[in-house]
């Protein structure tokens, strides 16, 4: 399977840019009036590499001298993420933080020899996976280091092993998530995890920033499906995962899901893997009020009767209907709920009955199969018309954050406040619940505003406020999407001094001179 | 609600000591040949407290001179747990290793107020809830320590808080499995959660060892349960649950649960609840070898189509039939399988269907309702026939571990003869599987032998070969038993140095001084 490499300043294959939908263009100027276009600008040079011939060397000695890699195309590809922030940069022709060279390891001993060589030269180290992050998780600082090496783990992507009875496979960090799927699938067999960044993300990136994917209601968040992990830290190798679960004291795979590659380098995930599904139905319900949909979801997770796919958007995000660009603006009224229903067709069957019913008597009214169709084509579709509208000069981003259910309706309107205030009129913010669960759920945020002359800066102003928000009701500061560097500090009032000082001293003893994705997750 | 107390020699509630069942003594003279009656003796005075007057007016002044206790009746009762050797021990007059004081706060800031007293005056603190730990769990290091404090949390018994909306209630750790349920059962709701110790085992420790419960196929283990937590540390209290889950960095909730009190004094802990069942239905199966049981166990996981119950005893467990003592040896042949249903009576129904077809057609025989009435009727009396066998010196102890289903059957039989060759001739070993998993199970072993001479030695020399057989099979060396200081020593295999490193970090960071129950859980 070849898959196509990011673009640099964009997301996704560039085979697959698109233009606006007709018609959009028109109401984009309604919306956000006269907008300037913003085309991207070419790349400027990089810096040299900071790196002696000699270290470059020793590098070629470990992974040998084709897998280290120091071309500016190369480098500029293991630069930044994908926040919108990123693309900014990016267009603007700033990469000039990329890594200094990039090493492609085959093996976990390779990185074990890579991690004590960044020790030793003080380099460093970045694990690369997809390169999908949206918080600045690839931005490490760079004070303090002699350079900064890319570890893409590229190479390994094999399935290392399959146990069909206790349903559970050995996975490599390196392989995409269509990889990953595609090893399965020769085995009549899924993992079921379909984030947003499905297409580019890896199983190492899905453990190291604790994952959920579109139908993590049925299949479950990527956490729910490790039962193993293998870790390359500068301490030594760390292997866990002695059964499914177990009273053996904390549970040490729970520290190292969300870990952002500050406390060692994922090497190997032993996940739980389900039988492909034989049938899928993916169905739209209307409902009167985002607070009426919101109400039948958590209806649905207290008995403990789940659909595979649960989301819902609100009035906005219904109206403007993301999932089908090409009808913008002709949704109708109301809020838009995507049920999914995947499995043996007897069990989903039952399931979608019961389901049914729920719904049904909660004021719902099914409106078919086409709106489901719709949103399962097009659900990994959504960062590219970001792209096209930063093109046309429209500022654009997404932010996430998750709350307990009596939480829920002050969350949203705080978080909505702030970035209306701070963006001021005009400004657009969608939102829509993606994840359930029976104590709460995330709440999943799109706005859209007239670009200024300094988009970098309106946005920080905006994601400020909003994270503020978030702390300020209690909630998280982010579901799904990680800390990297852009969380850093909400995370610091998220946990506290003392869950701080926990995160400190773990990462002082597993990497005690702080070569591992410097700057990143730890406050 | 008034709960009786432990008795110090024995397992529960003194009033509720059975003889063994009529007919049983001949059963036992056939096993185990001519036995020697082994009656406990009485309890040698306690050593003197080895706190000043000082030091006990300072204890005074934080909870209250009637909360500083150093009766020796009091202090016997929380001392050790009720291992067998724990009450081996105690059988033969020896609680020597009793705490010097025991001290009831009623707040989490008394309880940093006597943190704060023992960094001060290196007095070794361990919080007790239950007192039911069958792993040492209380049985702490006293070198280095001036004294030891038993931090009795019984005064700490609130339901503090109730949201009916996002269904969690928060408890406080001193409320005992049957006072928690109590307070929830007068709002419609119950908490599941129903180990073998449940009548006497508290919130708090069911948080601090990561308790699994005999419902926790249907409700989920308790560290499933859990939320939030609020935690006194030395380094200042820890808050945690900001939302059902995130990706807000290393779930730091799973790093308090399964601490076992060597982190922090959890002081709440926020859980979801469920609505009271309507309905309870438990039955037997019948399988024709614990392969099928098994087999048909794993399916249900698979298939996502879990009961409430779920267990399964071999076949030699079965022709015992602990759940009926009454009936011992008349249980008949294959093995005997508990299914529970609880719910709403439509889901009970709805559910019940479709595992029933599933275990008919992989080879079940349902046995009626009977079969699984008696094993809830008896669910938590096993502990009574424990203290009866001891009595007629037979040594009967349990253990339990966990692995992946395709390690099942070596696991079976390698525990299994790791006893029966340390044990000897006439031993016997009993097993059941009480909880399940999509990719494992936990297996639960009984093991009764003629009583040597020294019981305690005889007991230590079978508890270590089936501690040893579990790793060298990469299983766990517990499943919801929880590691205390007997298991300590395998745990360090189980995780290997680096997992041992980050304990003993973050142990150094919360608890500079290590006053926390020293010696327990880090190896």
């Amino acid at each position: 399977m070849t898959l196509p490499e990011m673009h640099p300043q964009r997301w996704g294959d560039p085979a697959r840019q698109t233009d606006l939908p007709e018609g959009a263009d028109g109401l984009i100027a309604l919306a956000f009036g006269e907008l300037q276009p913003a085309p991207a600008v070419p790349q400027a040079p990089l810096p040299a590499p900071r790196l002696s011939a000699e270290q470059l060397r020793q590098l070629a000695a470990i992974v040998g001298a084709e897998h280290v890699l120091t071309e500016d195309d190369v480098r500029r590809l293991r630069t930044r993420g994908k926040s919108t922030p990123d693309l900014l940069k990016a267009r603007a022709g700033d990469l000039s933080d990329a890594p200094d060279a990039v090493v492609r390891p085959a093996t976990a001993a390779e990185i074990a020899d890579l991690v004590a060589f960044c020790q030793q030269e003080q380099v460093a180290l970045v694990p690369f996976g997809g390169g999908t992050s949206v918080t600045g998780g690839l931005a490490v600082a760079r004070e303090g280091f002699a350079a900064v090496l890319s570890l893409d783990l590229i190479r390994m992507k094999a399935l290392r092993s399959f146990d069909p009875v206790s349903m559970t496979a050995v996975l490599e960090p390196g392989l995409r998530g269509p990889e990953a799927e595609a090893l399965l699938a020769e085995r009549g067999l899924t993992l079921g995890h379909f984030p947003q960044s499905f297409e580019y993300a890896t199983i190492g990136g899905f453990a190291a920033t604790r994952s959920s994917g579109q139908s993590s209601a049925g299949y479950g968040r990527f956490d729910a499906l490790v039962v193993g992990l293998e870790v390359v830290t500068p301490a030594g190798l760390l292997t866990l995962g002695s059964s499914p679960a177990n009273a053996a004291g904390p549970d040490l795979r729970q520290l190292i899901l969300g870990s952002e590659g500050t406390l060692g380098v994922i090497t190997a995930v032993t996940v739980r893997v389900r039988k492909l599904p034989e049938e899928k139905v993916y169905e739209g319900w209307r409902w009167p009020s985002f607070q009426a949909g919101a109400a039948a979801m958590r209806r649905l997770a207290q008995a403990g009767v789940m659909p595979t796919v649960l989301r819902l958007s609100d009035e906005a995000e219904t109206a403007i209907n993301l999932a089908d660009p090409a009808a913008i603006g002709s949704a109708g009224e109301g809020c838009l709920m995507i049920v999914g229903h995947e499995g043996e067709p007897e069990l989903v069957a039952a399931r979608r009955a019961v389901v049914t019913a729920v719904l049904t008597e909660l004021g719902g009214n099914c409106v078919g199969e086409e709106a489901g169709a719709k949103w399962a084509h097009g659900r990994f579709d959504a960062p590219y018309l970001r792209d096209s509208l930063l093109d046309a000069g429209v500022l654009v981003e997404t932010l996430e954050t998750a709350t307990f259910w009596s939480n829920v309706d002050r969350l949203y309107a705080d978080v909505k406040q702030a970035l209306e205030t701070s963006l001021g009129a005009g400004t657009m913010v969608l939102c829509h619940i993606s994840h359930v669960y029976e104590t709460g759920c995330s709440l999943y945020f799109t706005v859209a505003t007239k670009a200024a002359e300094e988009p970098l800066a309106q946005w920080q102003v905006a994601k400020q406020a909003a994270s503020d928000a978030m702390i300020a009701a209690g909630a998280t500061i982010t579901h799904h999407h990680a800390v990297g560097t852009d969380h850093r500090p909400w995370l610091a009032e998220e946990i506290g001094p003392v869950g701080v000082g926990i995160l400190r001293a773990v990462k002082a003893e597993l990497d005690p001179t702080g070569v591992l994705n410097p700057g990143v997750l730890i406050p």
